[in-house]
């Protein structure tokens, strides 16, 4: 067989696999769970030696609920909108049916046969778990196998970089990811996803109570999908501990044109590459020609401010998250000195250079950011936003002997806002560079995942997507 | 050798074992560490056999850790205050050198050989790990074996069963407990401890992130040792994920008199039977002469205001904190069957029957709870209530065949306020009915710890302790 890489992304004409529209044909019998999940697992079996995006599959189990919810479509009683949507999950949440080994390999064989409470939701509303996808070590930034969809020479992005390119290559209709500083909307970016990180505590995330700023969220080819696969979750599984959980309608909300848009640049902007930069102003050129009001740091002291309270927005995250994890990351590397990866190790050395007051000054820098974000929020309906630095980096690994590339799943300088923020995030396919995709992101206060998700769906209708040369 | 056990306890002439006034023996040779520790063990090797302290001993460990703490004493270079401190830790939570069983026959051997963040922070510290203090069932109401020191038909309370215990019997000066709904304060309560349940997220609880009002807490013999446990727990490991952490002075705040209380009744206040009522009753009379005024529900309405947010308090906490261990205890009693008792299997059966929106509500009674706490701030420098409904109950187990006792470790209904409001308490060994321990509490407001610790410190200093009959 024949293994296809699209030459040239353009997000004009690339179709993502969706599920949502399948499911009329459930109802009317001309096309079944069963047959959609074999015609994944036929995109699997294509692409999956080059793209990698699986750490584990069960064919078996998954056929069978498939099989039940072929059944439960064709008696007219399924579960839910995502009855038999093949799904699959990032490999650091638990599935009581195949290993989680977290792209570590002090976690090599893990299995501990539990559901994390999102798949033990995600079951309950009838989907169907494919397999378990690639994560970067730990959900940090030490990559896995995974290679973009649209280049195998470049990372997936990540750390949910198997969930984003399972998506990406039609391999699923959709993936669970979770981010910490950038793990979802990043990865999604550059694998030409639509992708929602939730308001913080917007989903249940079980056993996985990993930091102060992690979320569990939704990779999708569609909007639609996204958002139906995130409510069914919450409705059954609620928030996480001491959070209401995502608020919203129980179907994807009607799209919905936002008045004024805030711009927001953060530090990543003067870096960026001149074709992303060109391909975003003129996306934007787009929003302004659809009738919306655009806000940049120019325009307004308090969005000034705001820019000025992210913009060491990296810095906050990596210290809060690292100093979260510290614990932890040490009793791992005590117990397996050489199965936790070198990147890993050297940030558990600058957590440990941290003291409490350390930490404390950089939740201020945070709770700080986050009553600047809630002071924009009278001047504009959310914040429009790039979802990562240009297209997905070339990488073919570390060099043995040389220092370790920095951020080999891509730099997260676009995602730490939403992070700190605590805010919702919907990344849209809009824009491609050099023929790969870059994401463009809404942003809303805590809780407006509905709203954001309702002004993203207008967009993917009414903007058209921008493509320019690298 | 003779098991002891003192008949009639009064806090008159009770003398608790303490570490801080040891300390300046350390200093002069007259005392070691080592010394120190073989006393405690020798009172251990007396009590256990009854008291039943202990889930899990580390006699080797905990003499090398006192023969090396002694060195530095003698080298005049301490680690900490608490160098050498001989300290249990409640089998919740991890230690590399011994068990954590929970209490749970499901982790029955677990052995994970890593350190608790806090518990990392007190070896730092120099403290000396003597045991694993015997825990309800996973922090829960199904009770160990464990007896009251000053009474052995009667429970010690729980969750934090053993360290309360172990505290009482003079084992030892210090044991960690932890909180969800009563589990630091009403066991040290029934035993005559002084003990910390911090604000919110005060101590780092390390891989034990329950749920979202759990906090780590210290028992001891006296307000000092207390306080400079927790404050070299914080120095070092700082708060949990997402919190400040305790604030507060290296040492031992100086006593400080409150000039205004606040009298919270809460719904146990008309269940109580008539001594520990008149025994409280009688203590508030002895702060009024020693100049302290004293606002109840009738003299303000913002009290009465508060006392009906916290009214539904027991109610409002369980509601919380089975939702948050629904998943986890789902899967464990889907793994082990029987490795989980009736008890924590029907909290389960009532989580499970709970919505999200239950949840929602539950939250939402909690923060206006937090809100009505806040209002009353000003009238007053703390709140004064008691610590636990009279004596320890009696237990002498469930009855097969029989309806499971509703609450072997005894009832929180004067803990769930503190809990929920994420207040700082501190409970005081400052009453006495029928010859058996009750404790009387301050609360303060979130972050408040030391405050809250200064005025316990001139309570027991100024205020004469109250036995009655039963």
């Amino acid at each position: 067989m024949i293994t296809t890489v699209p030459k040239g992304y353009d997000p004009r004409e690339f179709r993502a696999l969706t599920f949502h529209d399948a499911v009329p044909h459930f109802r009317d019998g001309a096309d079944t769970p069963r047959a959609y999940l074999e015609r994944c697992l036929e995109t699997i079996a294509e692409r999956e030696p080059v793209v990698r995006a699986f750490a584990a599959l069960n064919l078996p189990g998954a056929r069978a609920a498939a099989d039940e919810s072929t059944t439960r479509w064709k008696a007219g009683h399924p579960r839910s909108p995502i009855d038999g949507l093949a799904i699959g999950i990032k490999d650091l949440l638990e599935t009581r049916d195949m290993p989680t080994q977290m792209g570590c390999a002090a976690y090599r064989d893990n299995f501990p046969k539990r559901d994390n409470a999102a798949v033990w939701a995600l079951r309950q509303a009838g989907a169907v778990i494919v397999g378990k996808t690639v994560t970067a070590e730990l959900g940090g930034s030490h990559p896995g196998p995974t290679t973009n969809p649209f280049d195998p020479a470049r990372t997936a992005g990540g750390s949910s970089s198997g969930s984003a390119a399972a998506v990406a290559a039609r391999m699923l209709p959709a993936a669970i990811g979770t981010q910490v500083g950038g793990s979802i909307i990043r990865p999604a970016a550059y694998c030409g996803n639509v992708a929602l990180k939730p308001t913080q505590g917007g989903i249940n995330r079980g056993e996985r109570q990993a930091t102060s700023m992690s979320t569990h969220g939704v990779h999708a080819g569609s909007i639609e999908d996204v958002w139906q696969v995130a409510i069914e979750i919450a409705r059954r599984a609620g928030g996480d501990r001491g959070y209401p959980g995502l608020f919203g309608p129980p179907a994807p909300p009607p799209a919905a044109r936002p008045e004024r848009l805030i711009v927001l640049e953060t530090e990543g902007w003067t870096a960026l590459d001149a074709g992303s930069r060109e391909a975003f102003e003129s996306l934007l050129e787009g929003l302004r020609r659809a009738g919306v009001a655009l806000l940049r740091r120019r325009d307004h002291p308090w969005i000034e401010a705001f820019e000025q309270a992210v913009a060491d927005g990296r810095a906050v995250c990596n210290a809060i998250t690292g100093w979260e994890n510290r614990w932890a990351m040490r009793n791992l590397v005590d117990q397996y000195p050489d199965g936790v990866s070198a990147r890993a190790k050297a940030t558990l050395t600058k957590a440990e250079a941290m003291t409490p007051d350390d930490y404390r000054a950089a939740l201020m820098e945070r709770a700080a950011a986050q009553l600047r974000h809630a002071a924009v929020a009278p001047l504009a309906d959310a914040i429009v936003m790039l979802s990562c630095p240009g297209p997905a980096p070339l990488w073919s690994g570390d060099v043995p002997g040389q220092p370790l590339a920095p951020r080999p799943t891509g730099d997260f300088v676009f995602n730490a806002p939403s992070s700190m923020l605590f805010a919702p995030a919907v990344t849209m396919p809009l824009l491609a560079v050099g023929g790969m995709p870059i994401g463009v992101q809404l942003l809303g206060q805590p809780h407006g995942d509905a709203r954001v998700t309702a002004m993203a769906r207008w967009m993917l209708d009414a903007i058209t997507p921008v493509c320019v040369e690298a």
